[in-house]
């Protein structure tokens, strides 16, 4: 299957943890972390979340630093990438700041028309999968929309189901310099997980950041 | 309160989980980092565990390899450390390997006297707290048989309790090449997670190791 090169970038606590159990966002990184995501942003054709995500902290995923989108524009590029949401069930808010041109809504065919109805103005609809989005058929959907890098930005559920669909290539995670803590605490990958098999990595790069590291790691094929 | 020096130590997937969701223990690190760790617990003076790590790995606690030993009698000490298990309710099995000359098994006061009744020949048992183990009174008794160092080998729970306390003083976490996943696996610090006042740490050491890299981190208080 023809599919773009795809990435999670994630921040987590020195215990693994990537917000609090009640699911809070919590500040891991610090402004030179947070400059690196921008240009990662920028850097990429798609940014994609799953409607977790969406629900829990609304995120735009825009670029806004003016450098940023004219450098896309010298490009010849969208000044923006595409914003991608996995959301199996159409939960999207109408109200959500991911919406707007360039934003694709992936459902399933499960997905119930009532609640796709008052998306469609404000974002492309991409149907893929019975139950569940279907992932490779995403990927594979977005490839033929001309799109080379995702970026991944989370939750812990979707970066659980694109890590056993095997659809990602590397994970960035800034390690930040606190204990988050909690069973029920969101970690970097959720699911059910494996129980052997476990994907092999391989580390790229390690590099100390505001008081954290920044680990870079490839997947095994 | 006087207490030890008190340090955790553990080995976590990339994804911050120290076993898989059947609790079941996962290779994460290799023969370099099993040296280190017989090191770190030969240099200790008490290694402690919860007893939910006795009752999923049943663990010896013991220093094997006759160097580190022998090293050990020539610094006048016992040829081990003391092995310590917290265990608020007195479940360890009387046929737990931890058991033997040197093992304390730290009780609440909740604990049944019929499951304490066959641990008495085998071990010294501490009473401390009324519910739940005093982590505070029983830093104090350790210090108090001359224990100025303890290393904490998990598990998730305890790890959390001896934090929340505030009575520990550094981790180590080797973080292995692989991903675990799991909304169930345990992690580095489970119990109930903090939602604001995270504990901070500050970086020591970022060492590259057998694939991985191990990240050695202090409190700051």
């Amino acid at each position: 299957m023809e599919r773009p090169f795809v990435f999670i970038n994630s921040a987590m606590s020195a215990d693994g943890k990537i917000s609090s159990y009640l699911h809070q966002q919590v500040r891991i990184s610090g402004r030179e972390d947070r400059d690196r995501v921008a240009l990662l942003r920028a850097e990429s054709d798609a940014v994609m979340v799953g409607v977790g995500t969406v629900l829990a902290d609304d995120p735009g995923l825009r670029v806004k630093a003016p450098h940023l989108r004219r450098g896309r524009s010298d490009r010849g590029l969208p000044e923006e990438p595409l914003r991608v949401v996995v959301d199996s069930r159409g939960r999207t808010p109408p109200s959500a700041e991911v919406l707007g041109e360039g934003c694709i809504i992936a459902v399933s065919r499960a997905a119930p028309e009532e609640r796709l109805a008052p998306l469609r103005d404000e974002c492309e609809i991409v149907v893929a999968g019975d139950e569940k989005v279907d992932l490779s058929e995403l990927m594979s959907v977005l490839k033929k929309k001309g799109v080379r890098r995702v970026m991944v930005e989370g939750g812990a559920t979707l970066n659980w189901s694109l890590i056993e669909a095997g659809l990602v290539d590397e994970i960035s995670t800034y390690i930040g310099p606190l204990i988050i803590g909690g069973t029920g605490a969101p970690t970097l990958v959720d699911g059910s997980g494996f129980s052997d098999d476990y994907p092999k990595l391989e580390l790229l790069s390690v590099e100390p950041l505001e008081g954290g590291v920044l680990l870079r790691w490839h997947f095994h094929r």
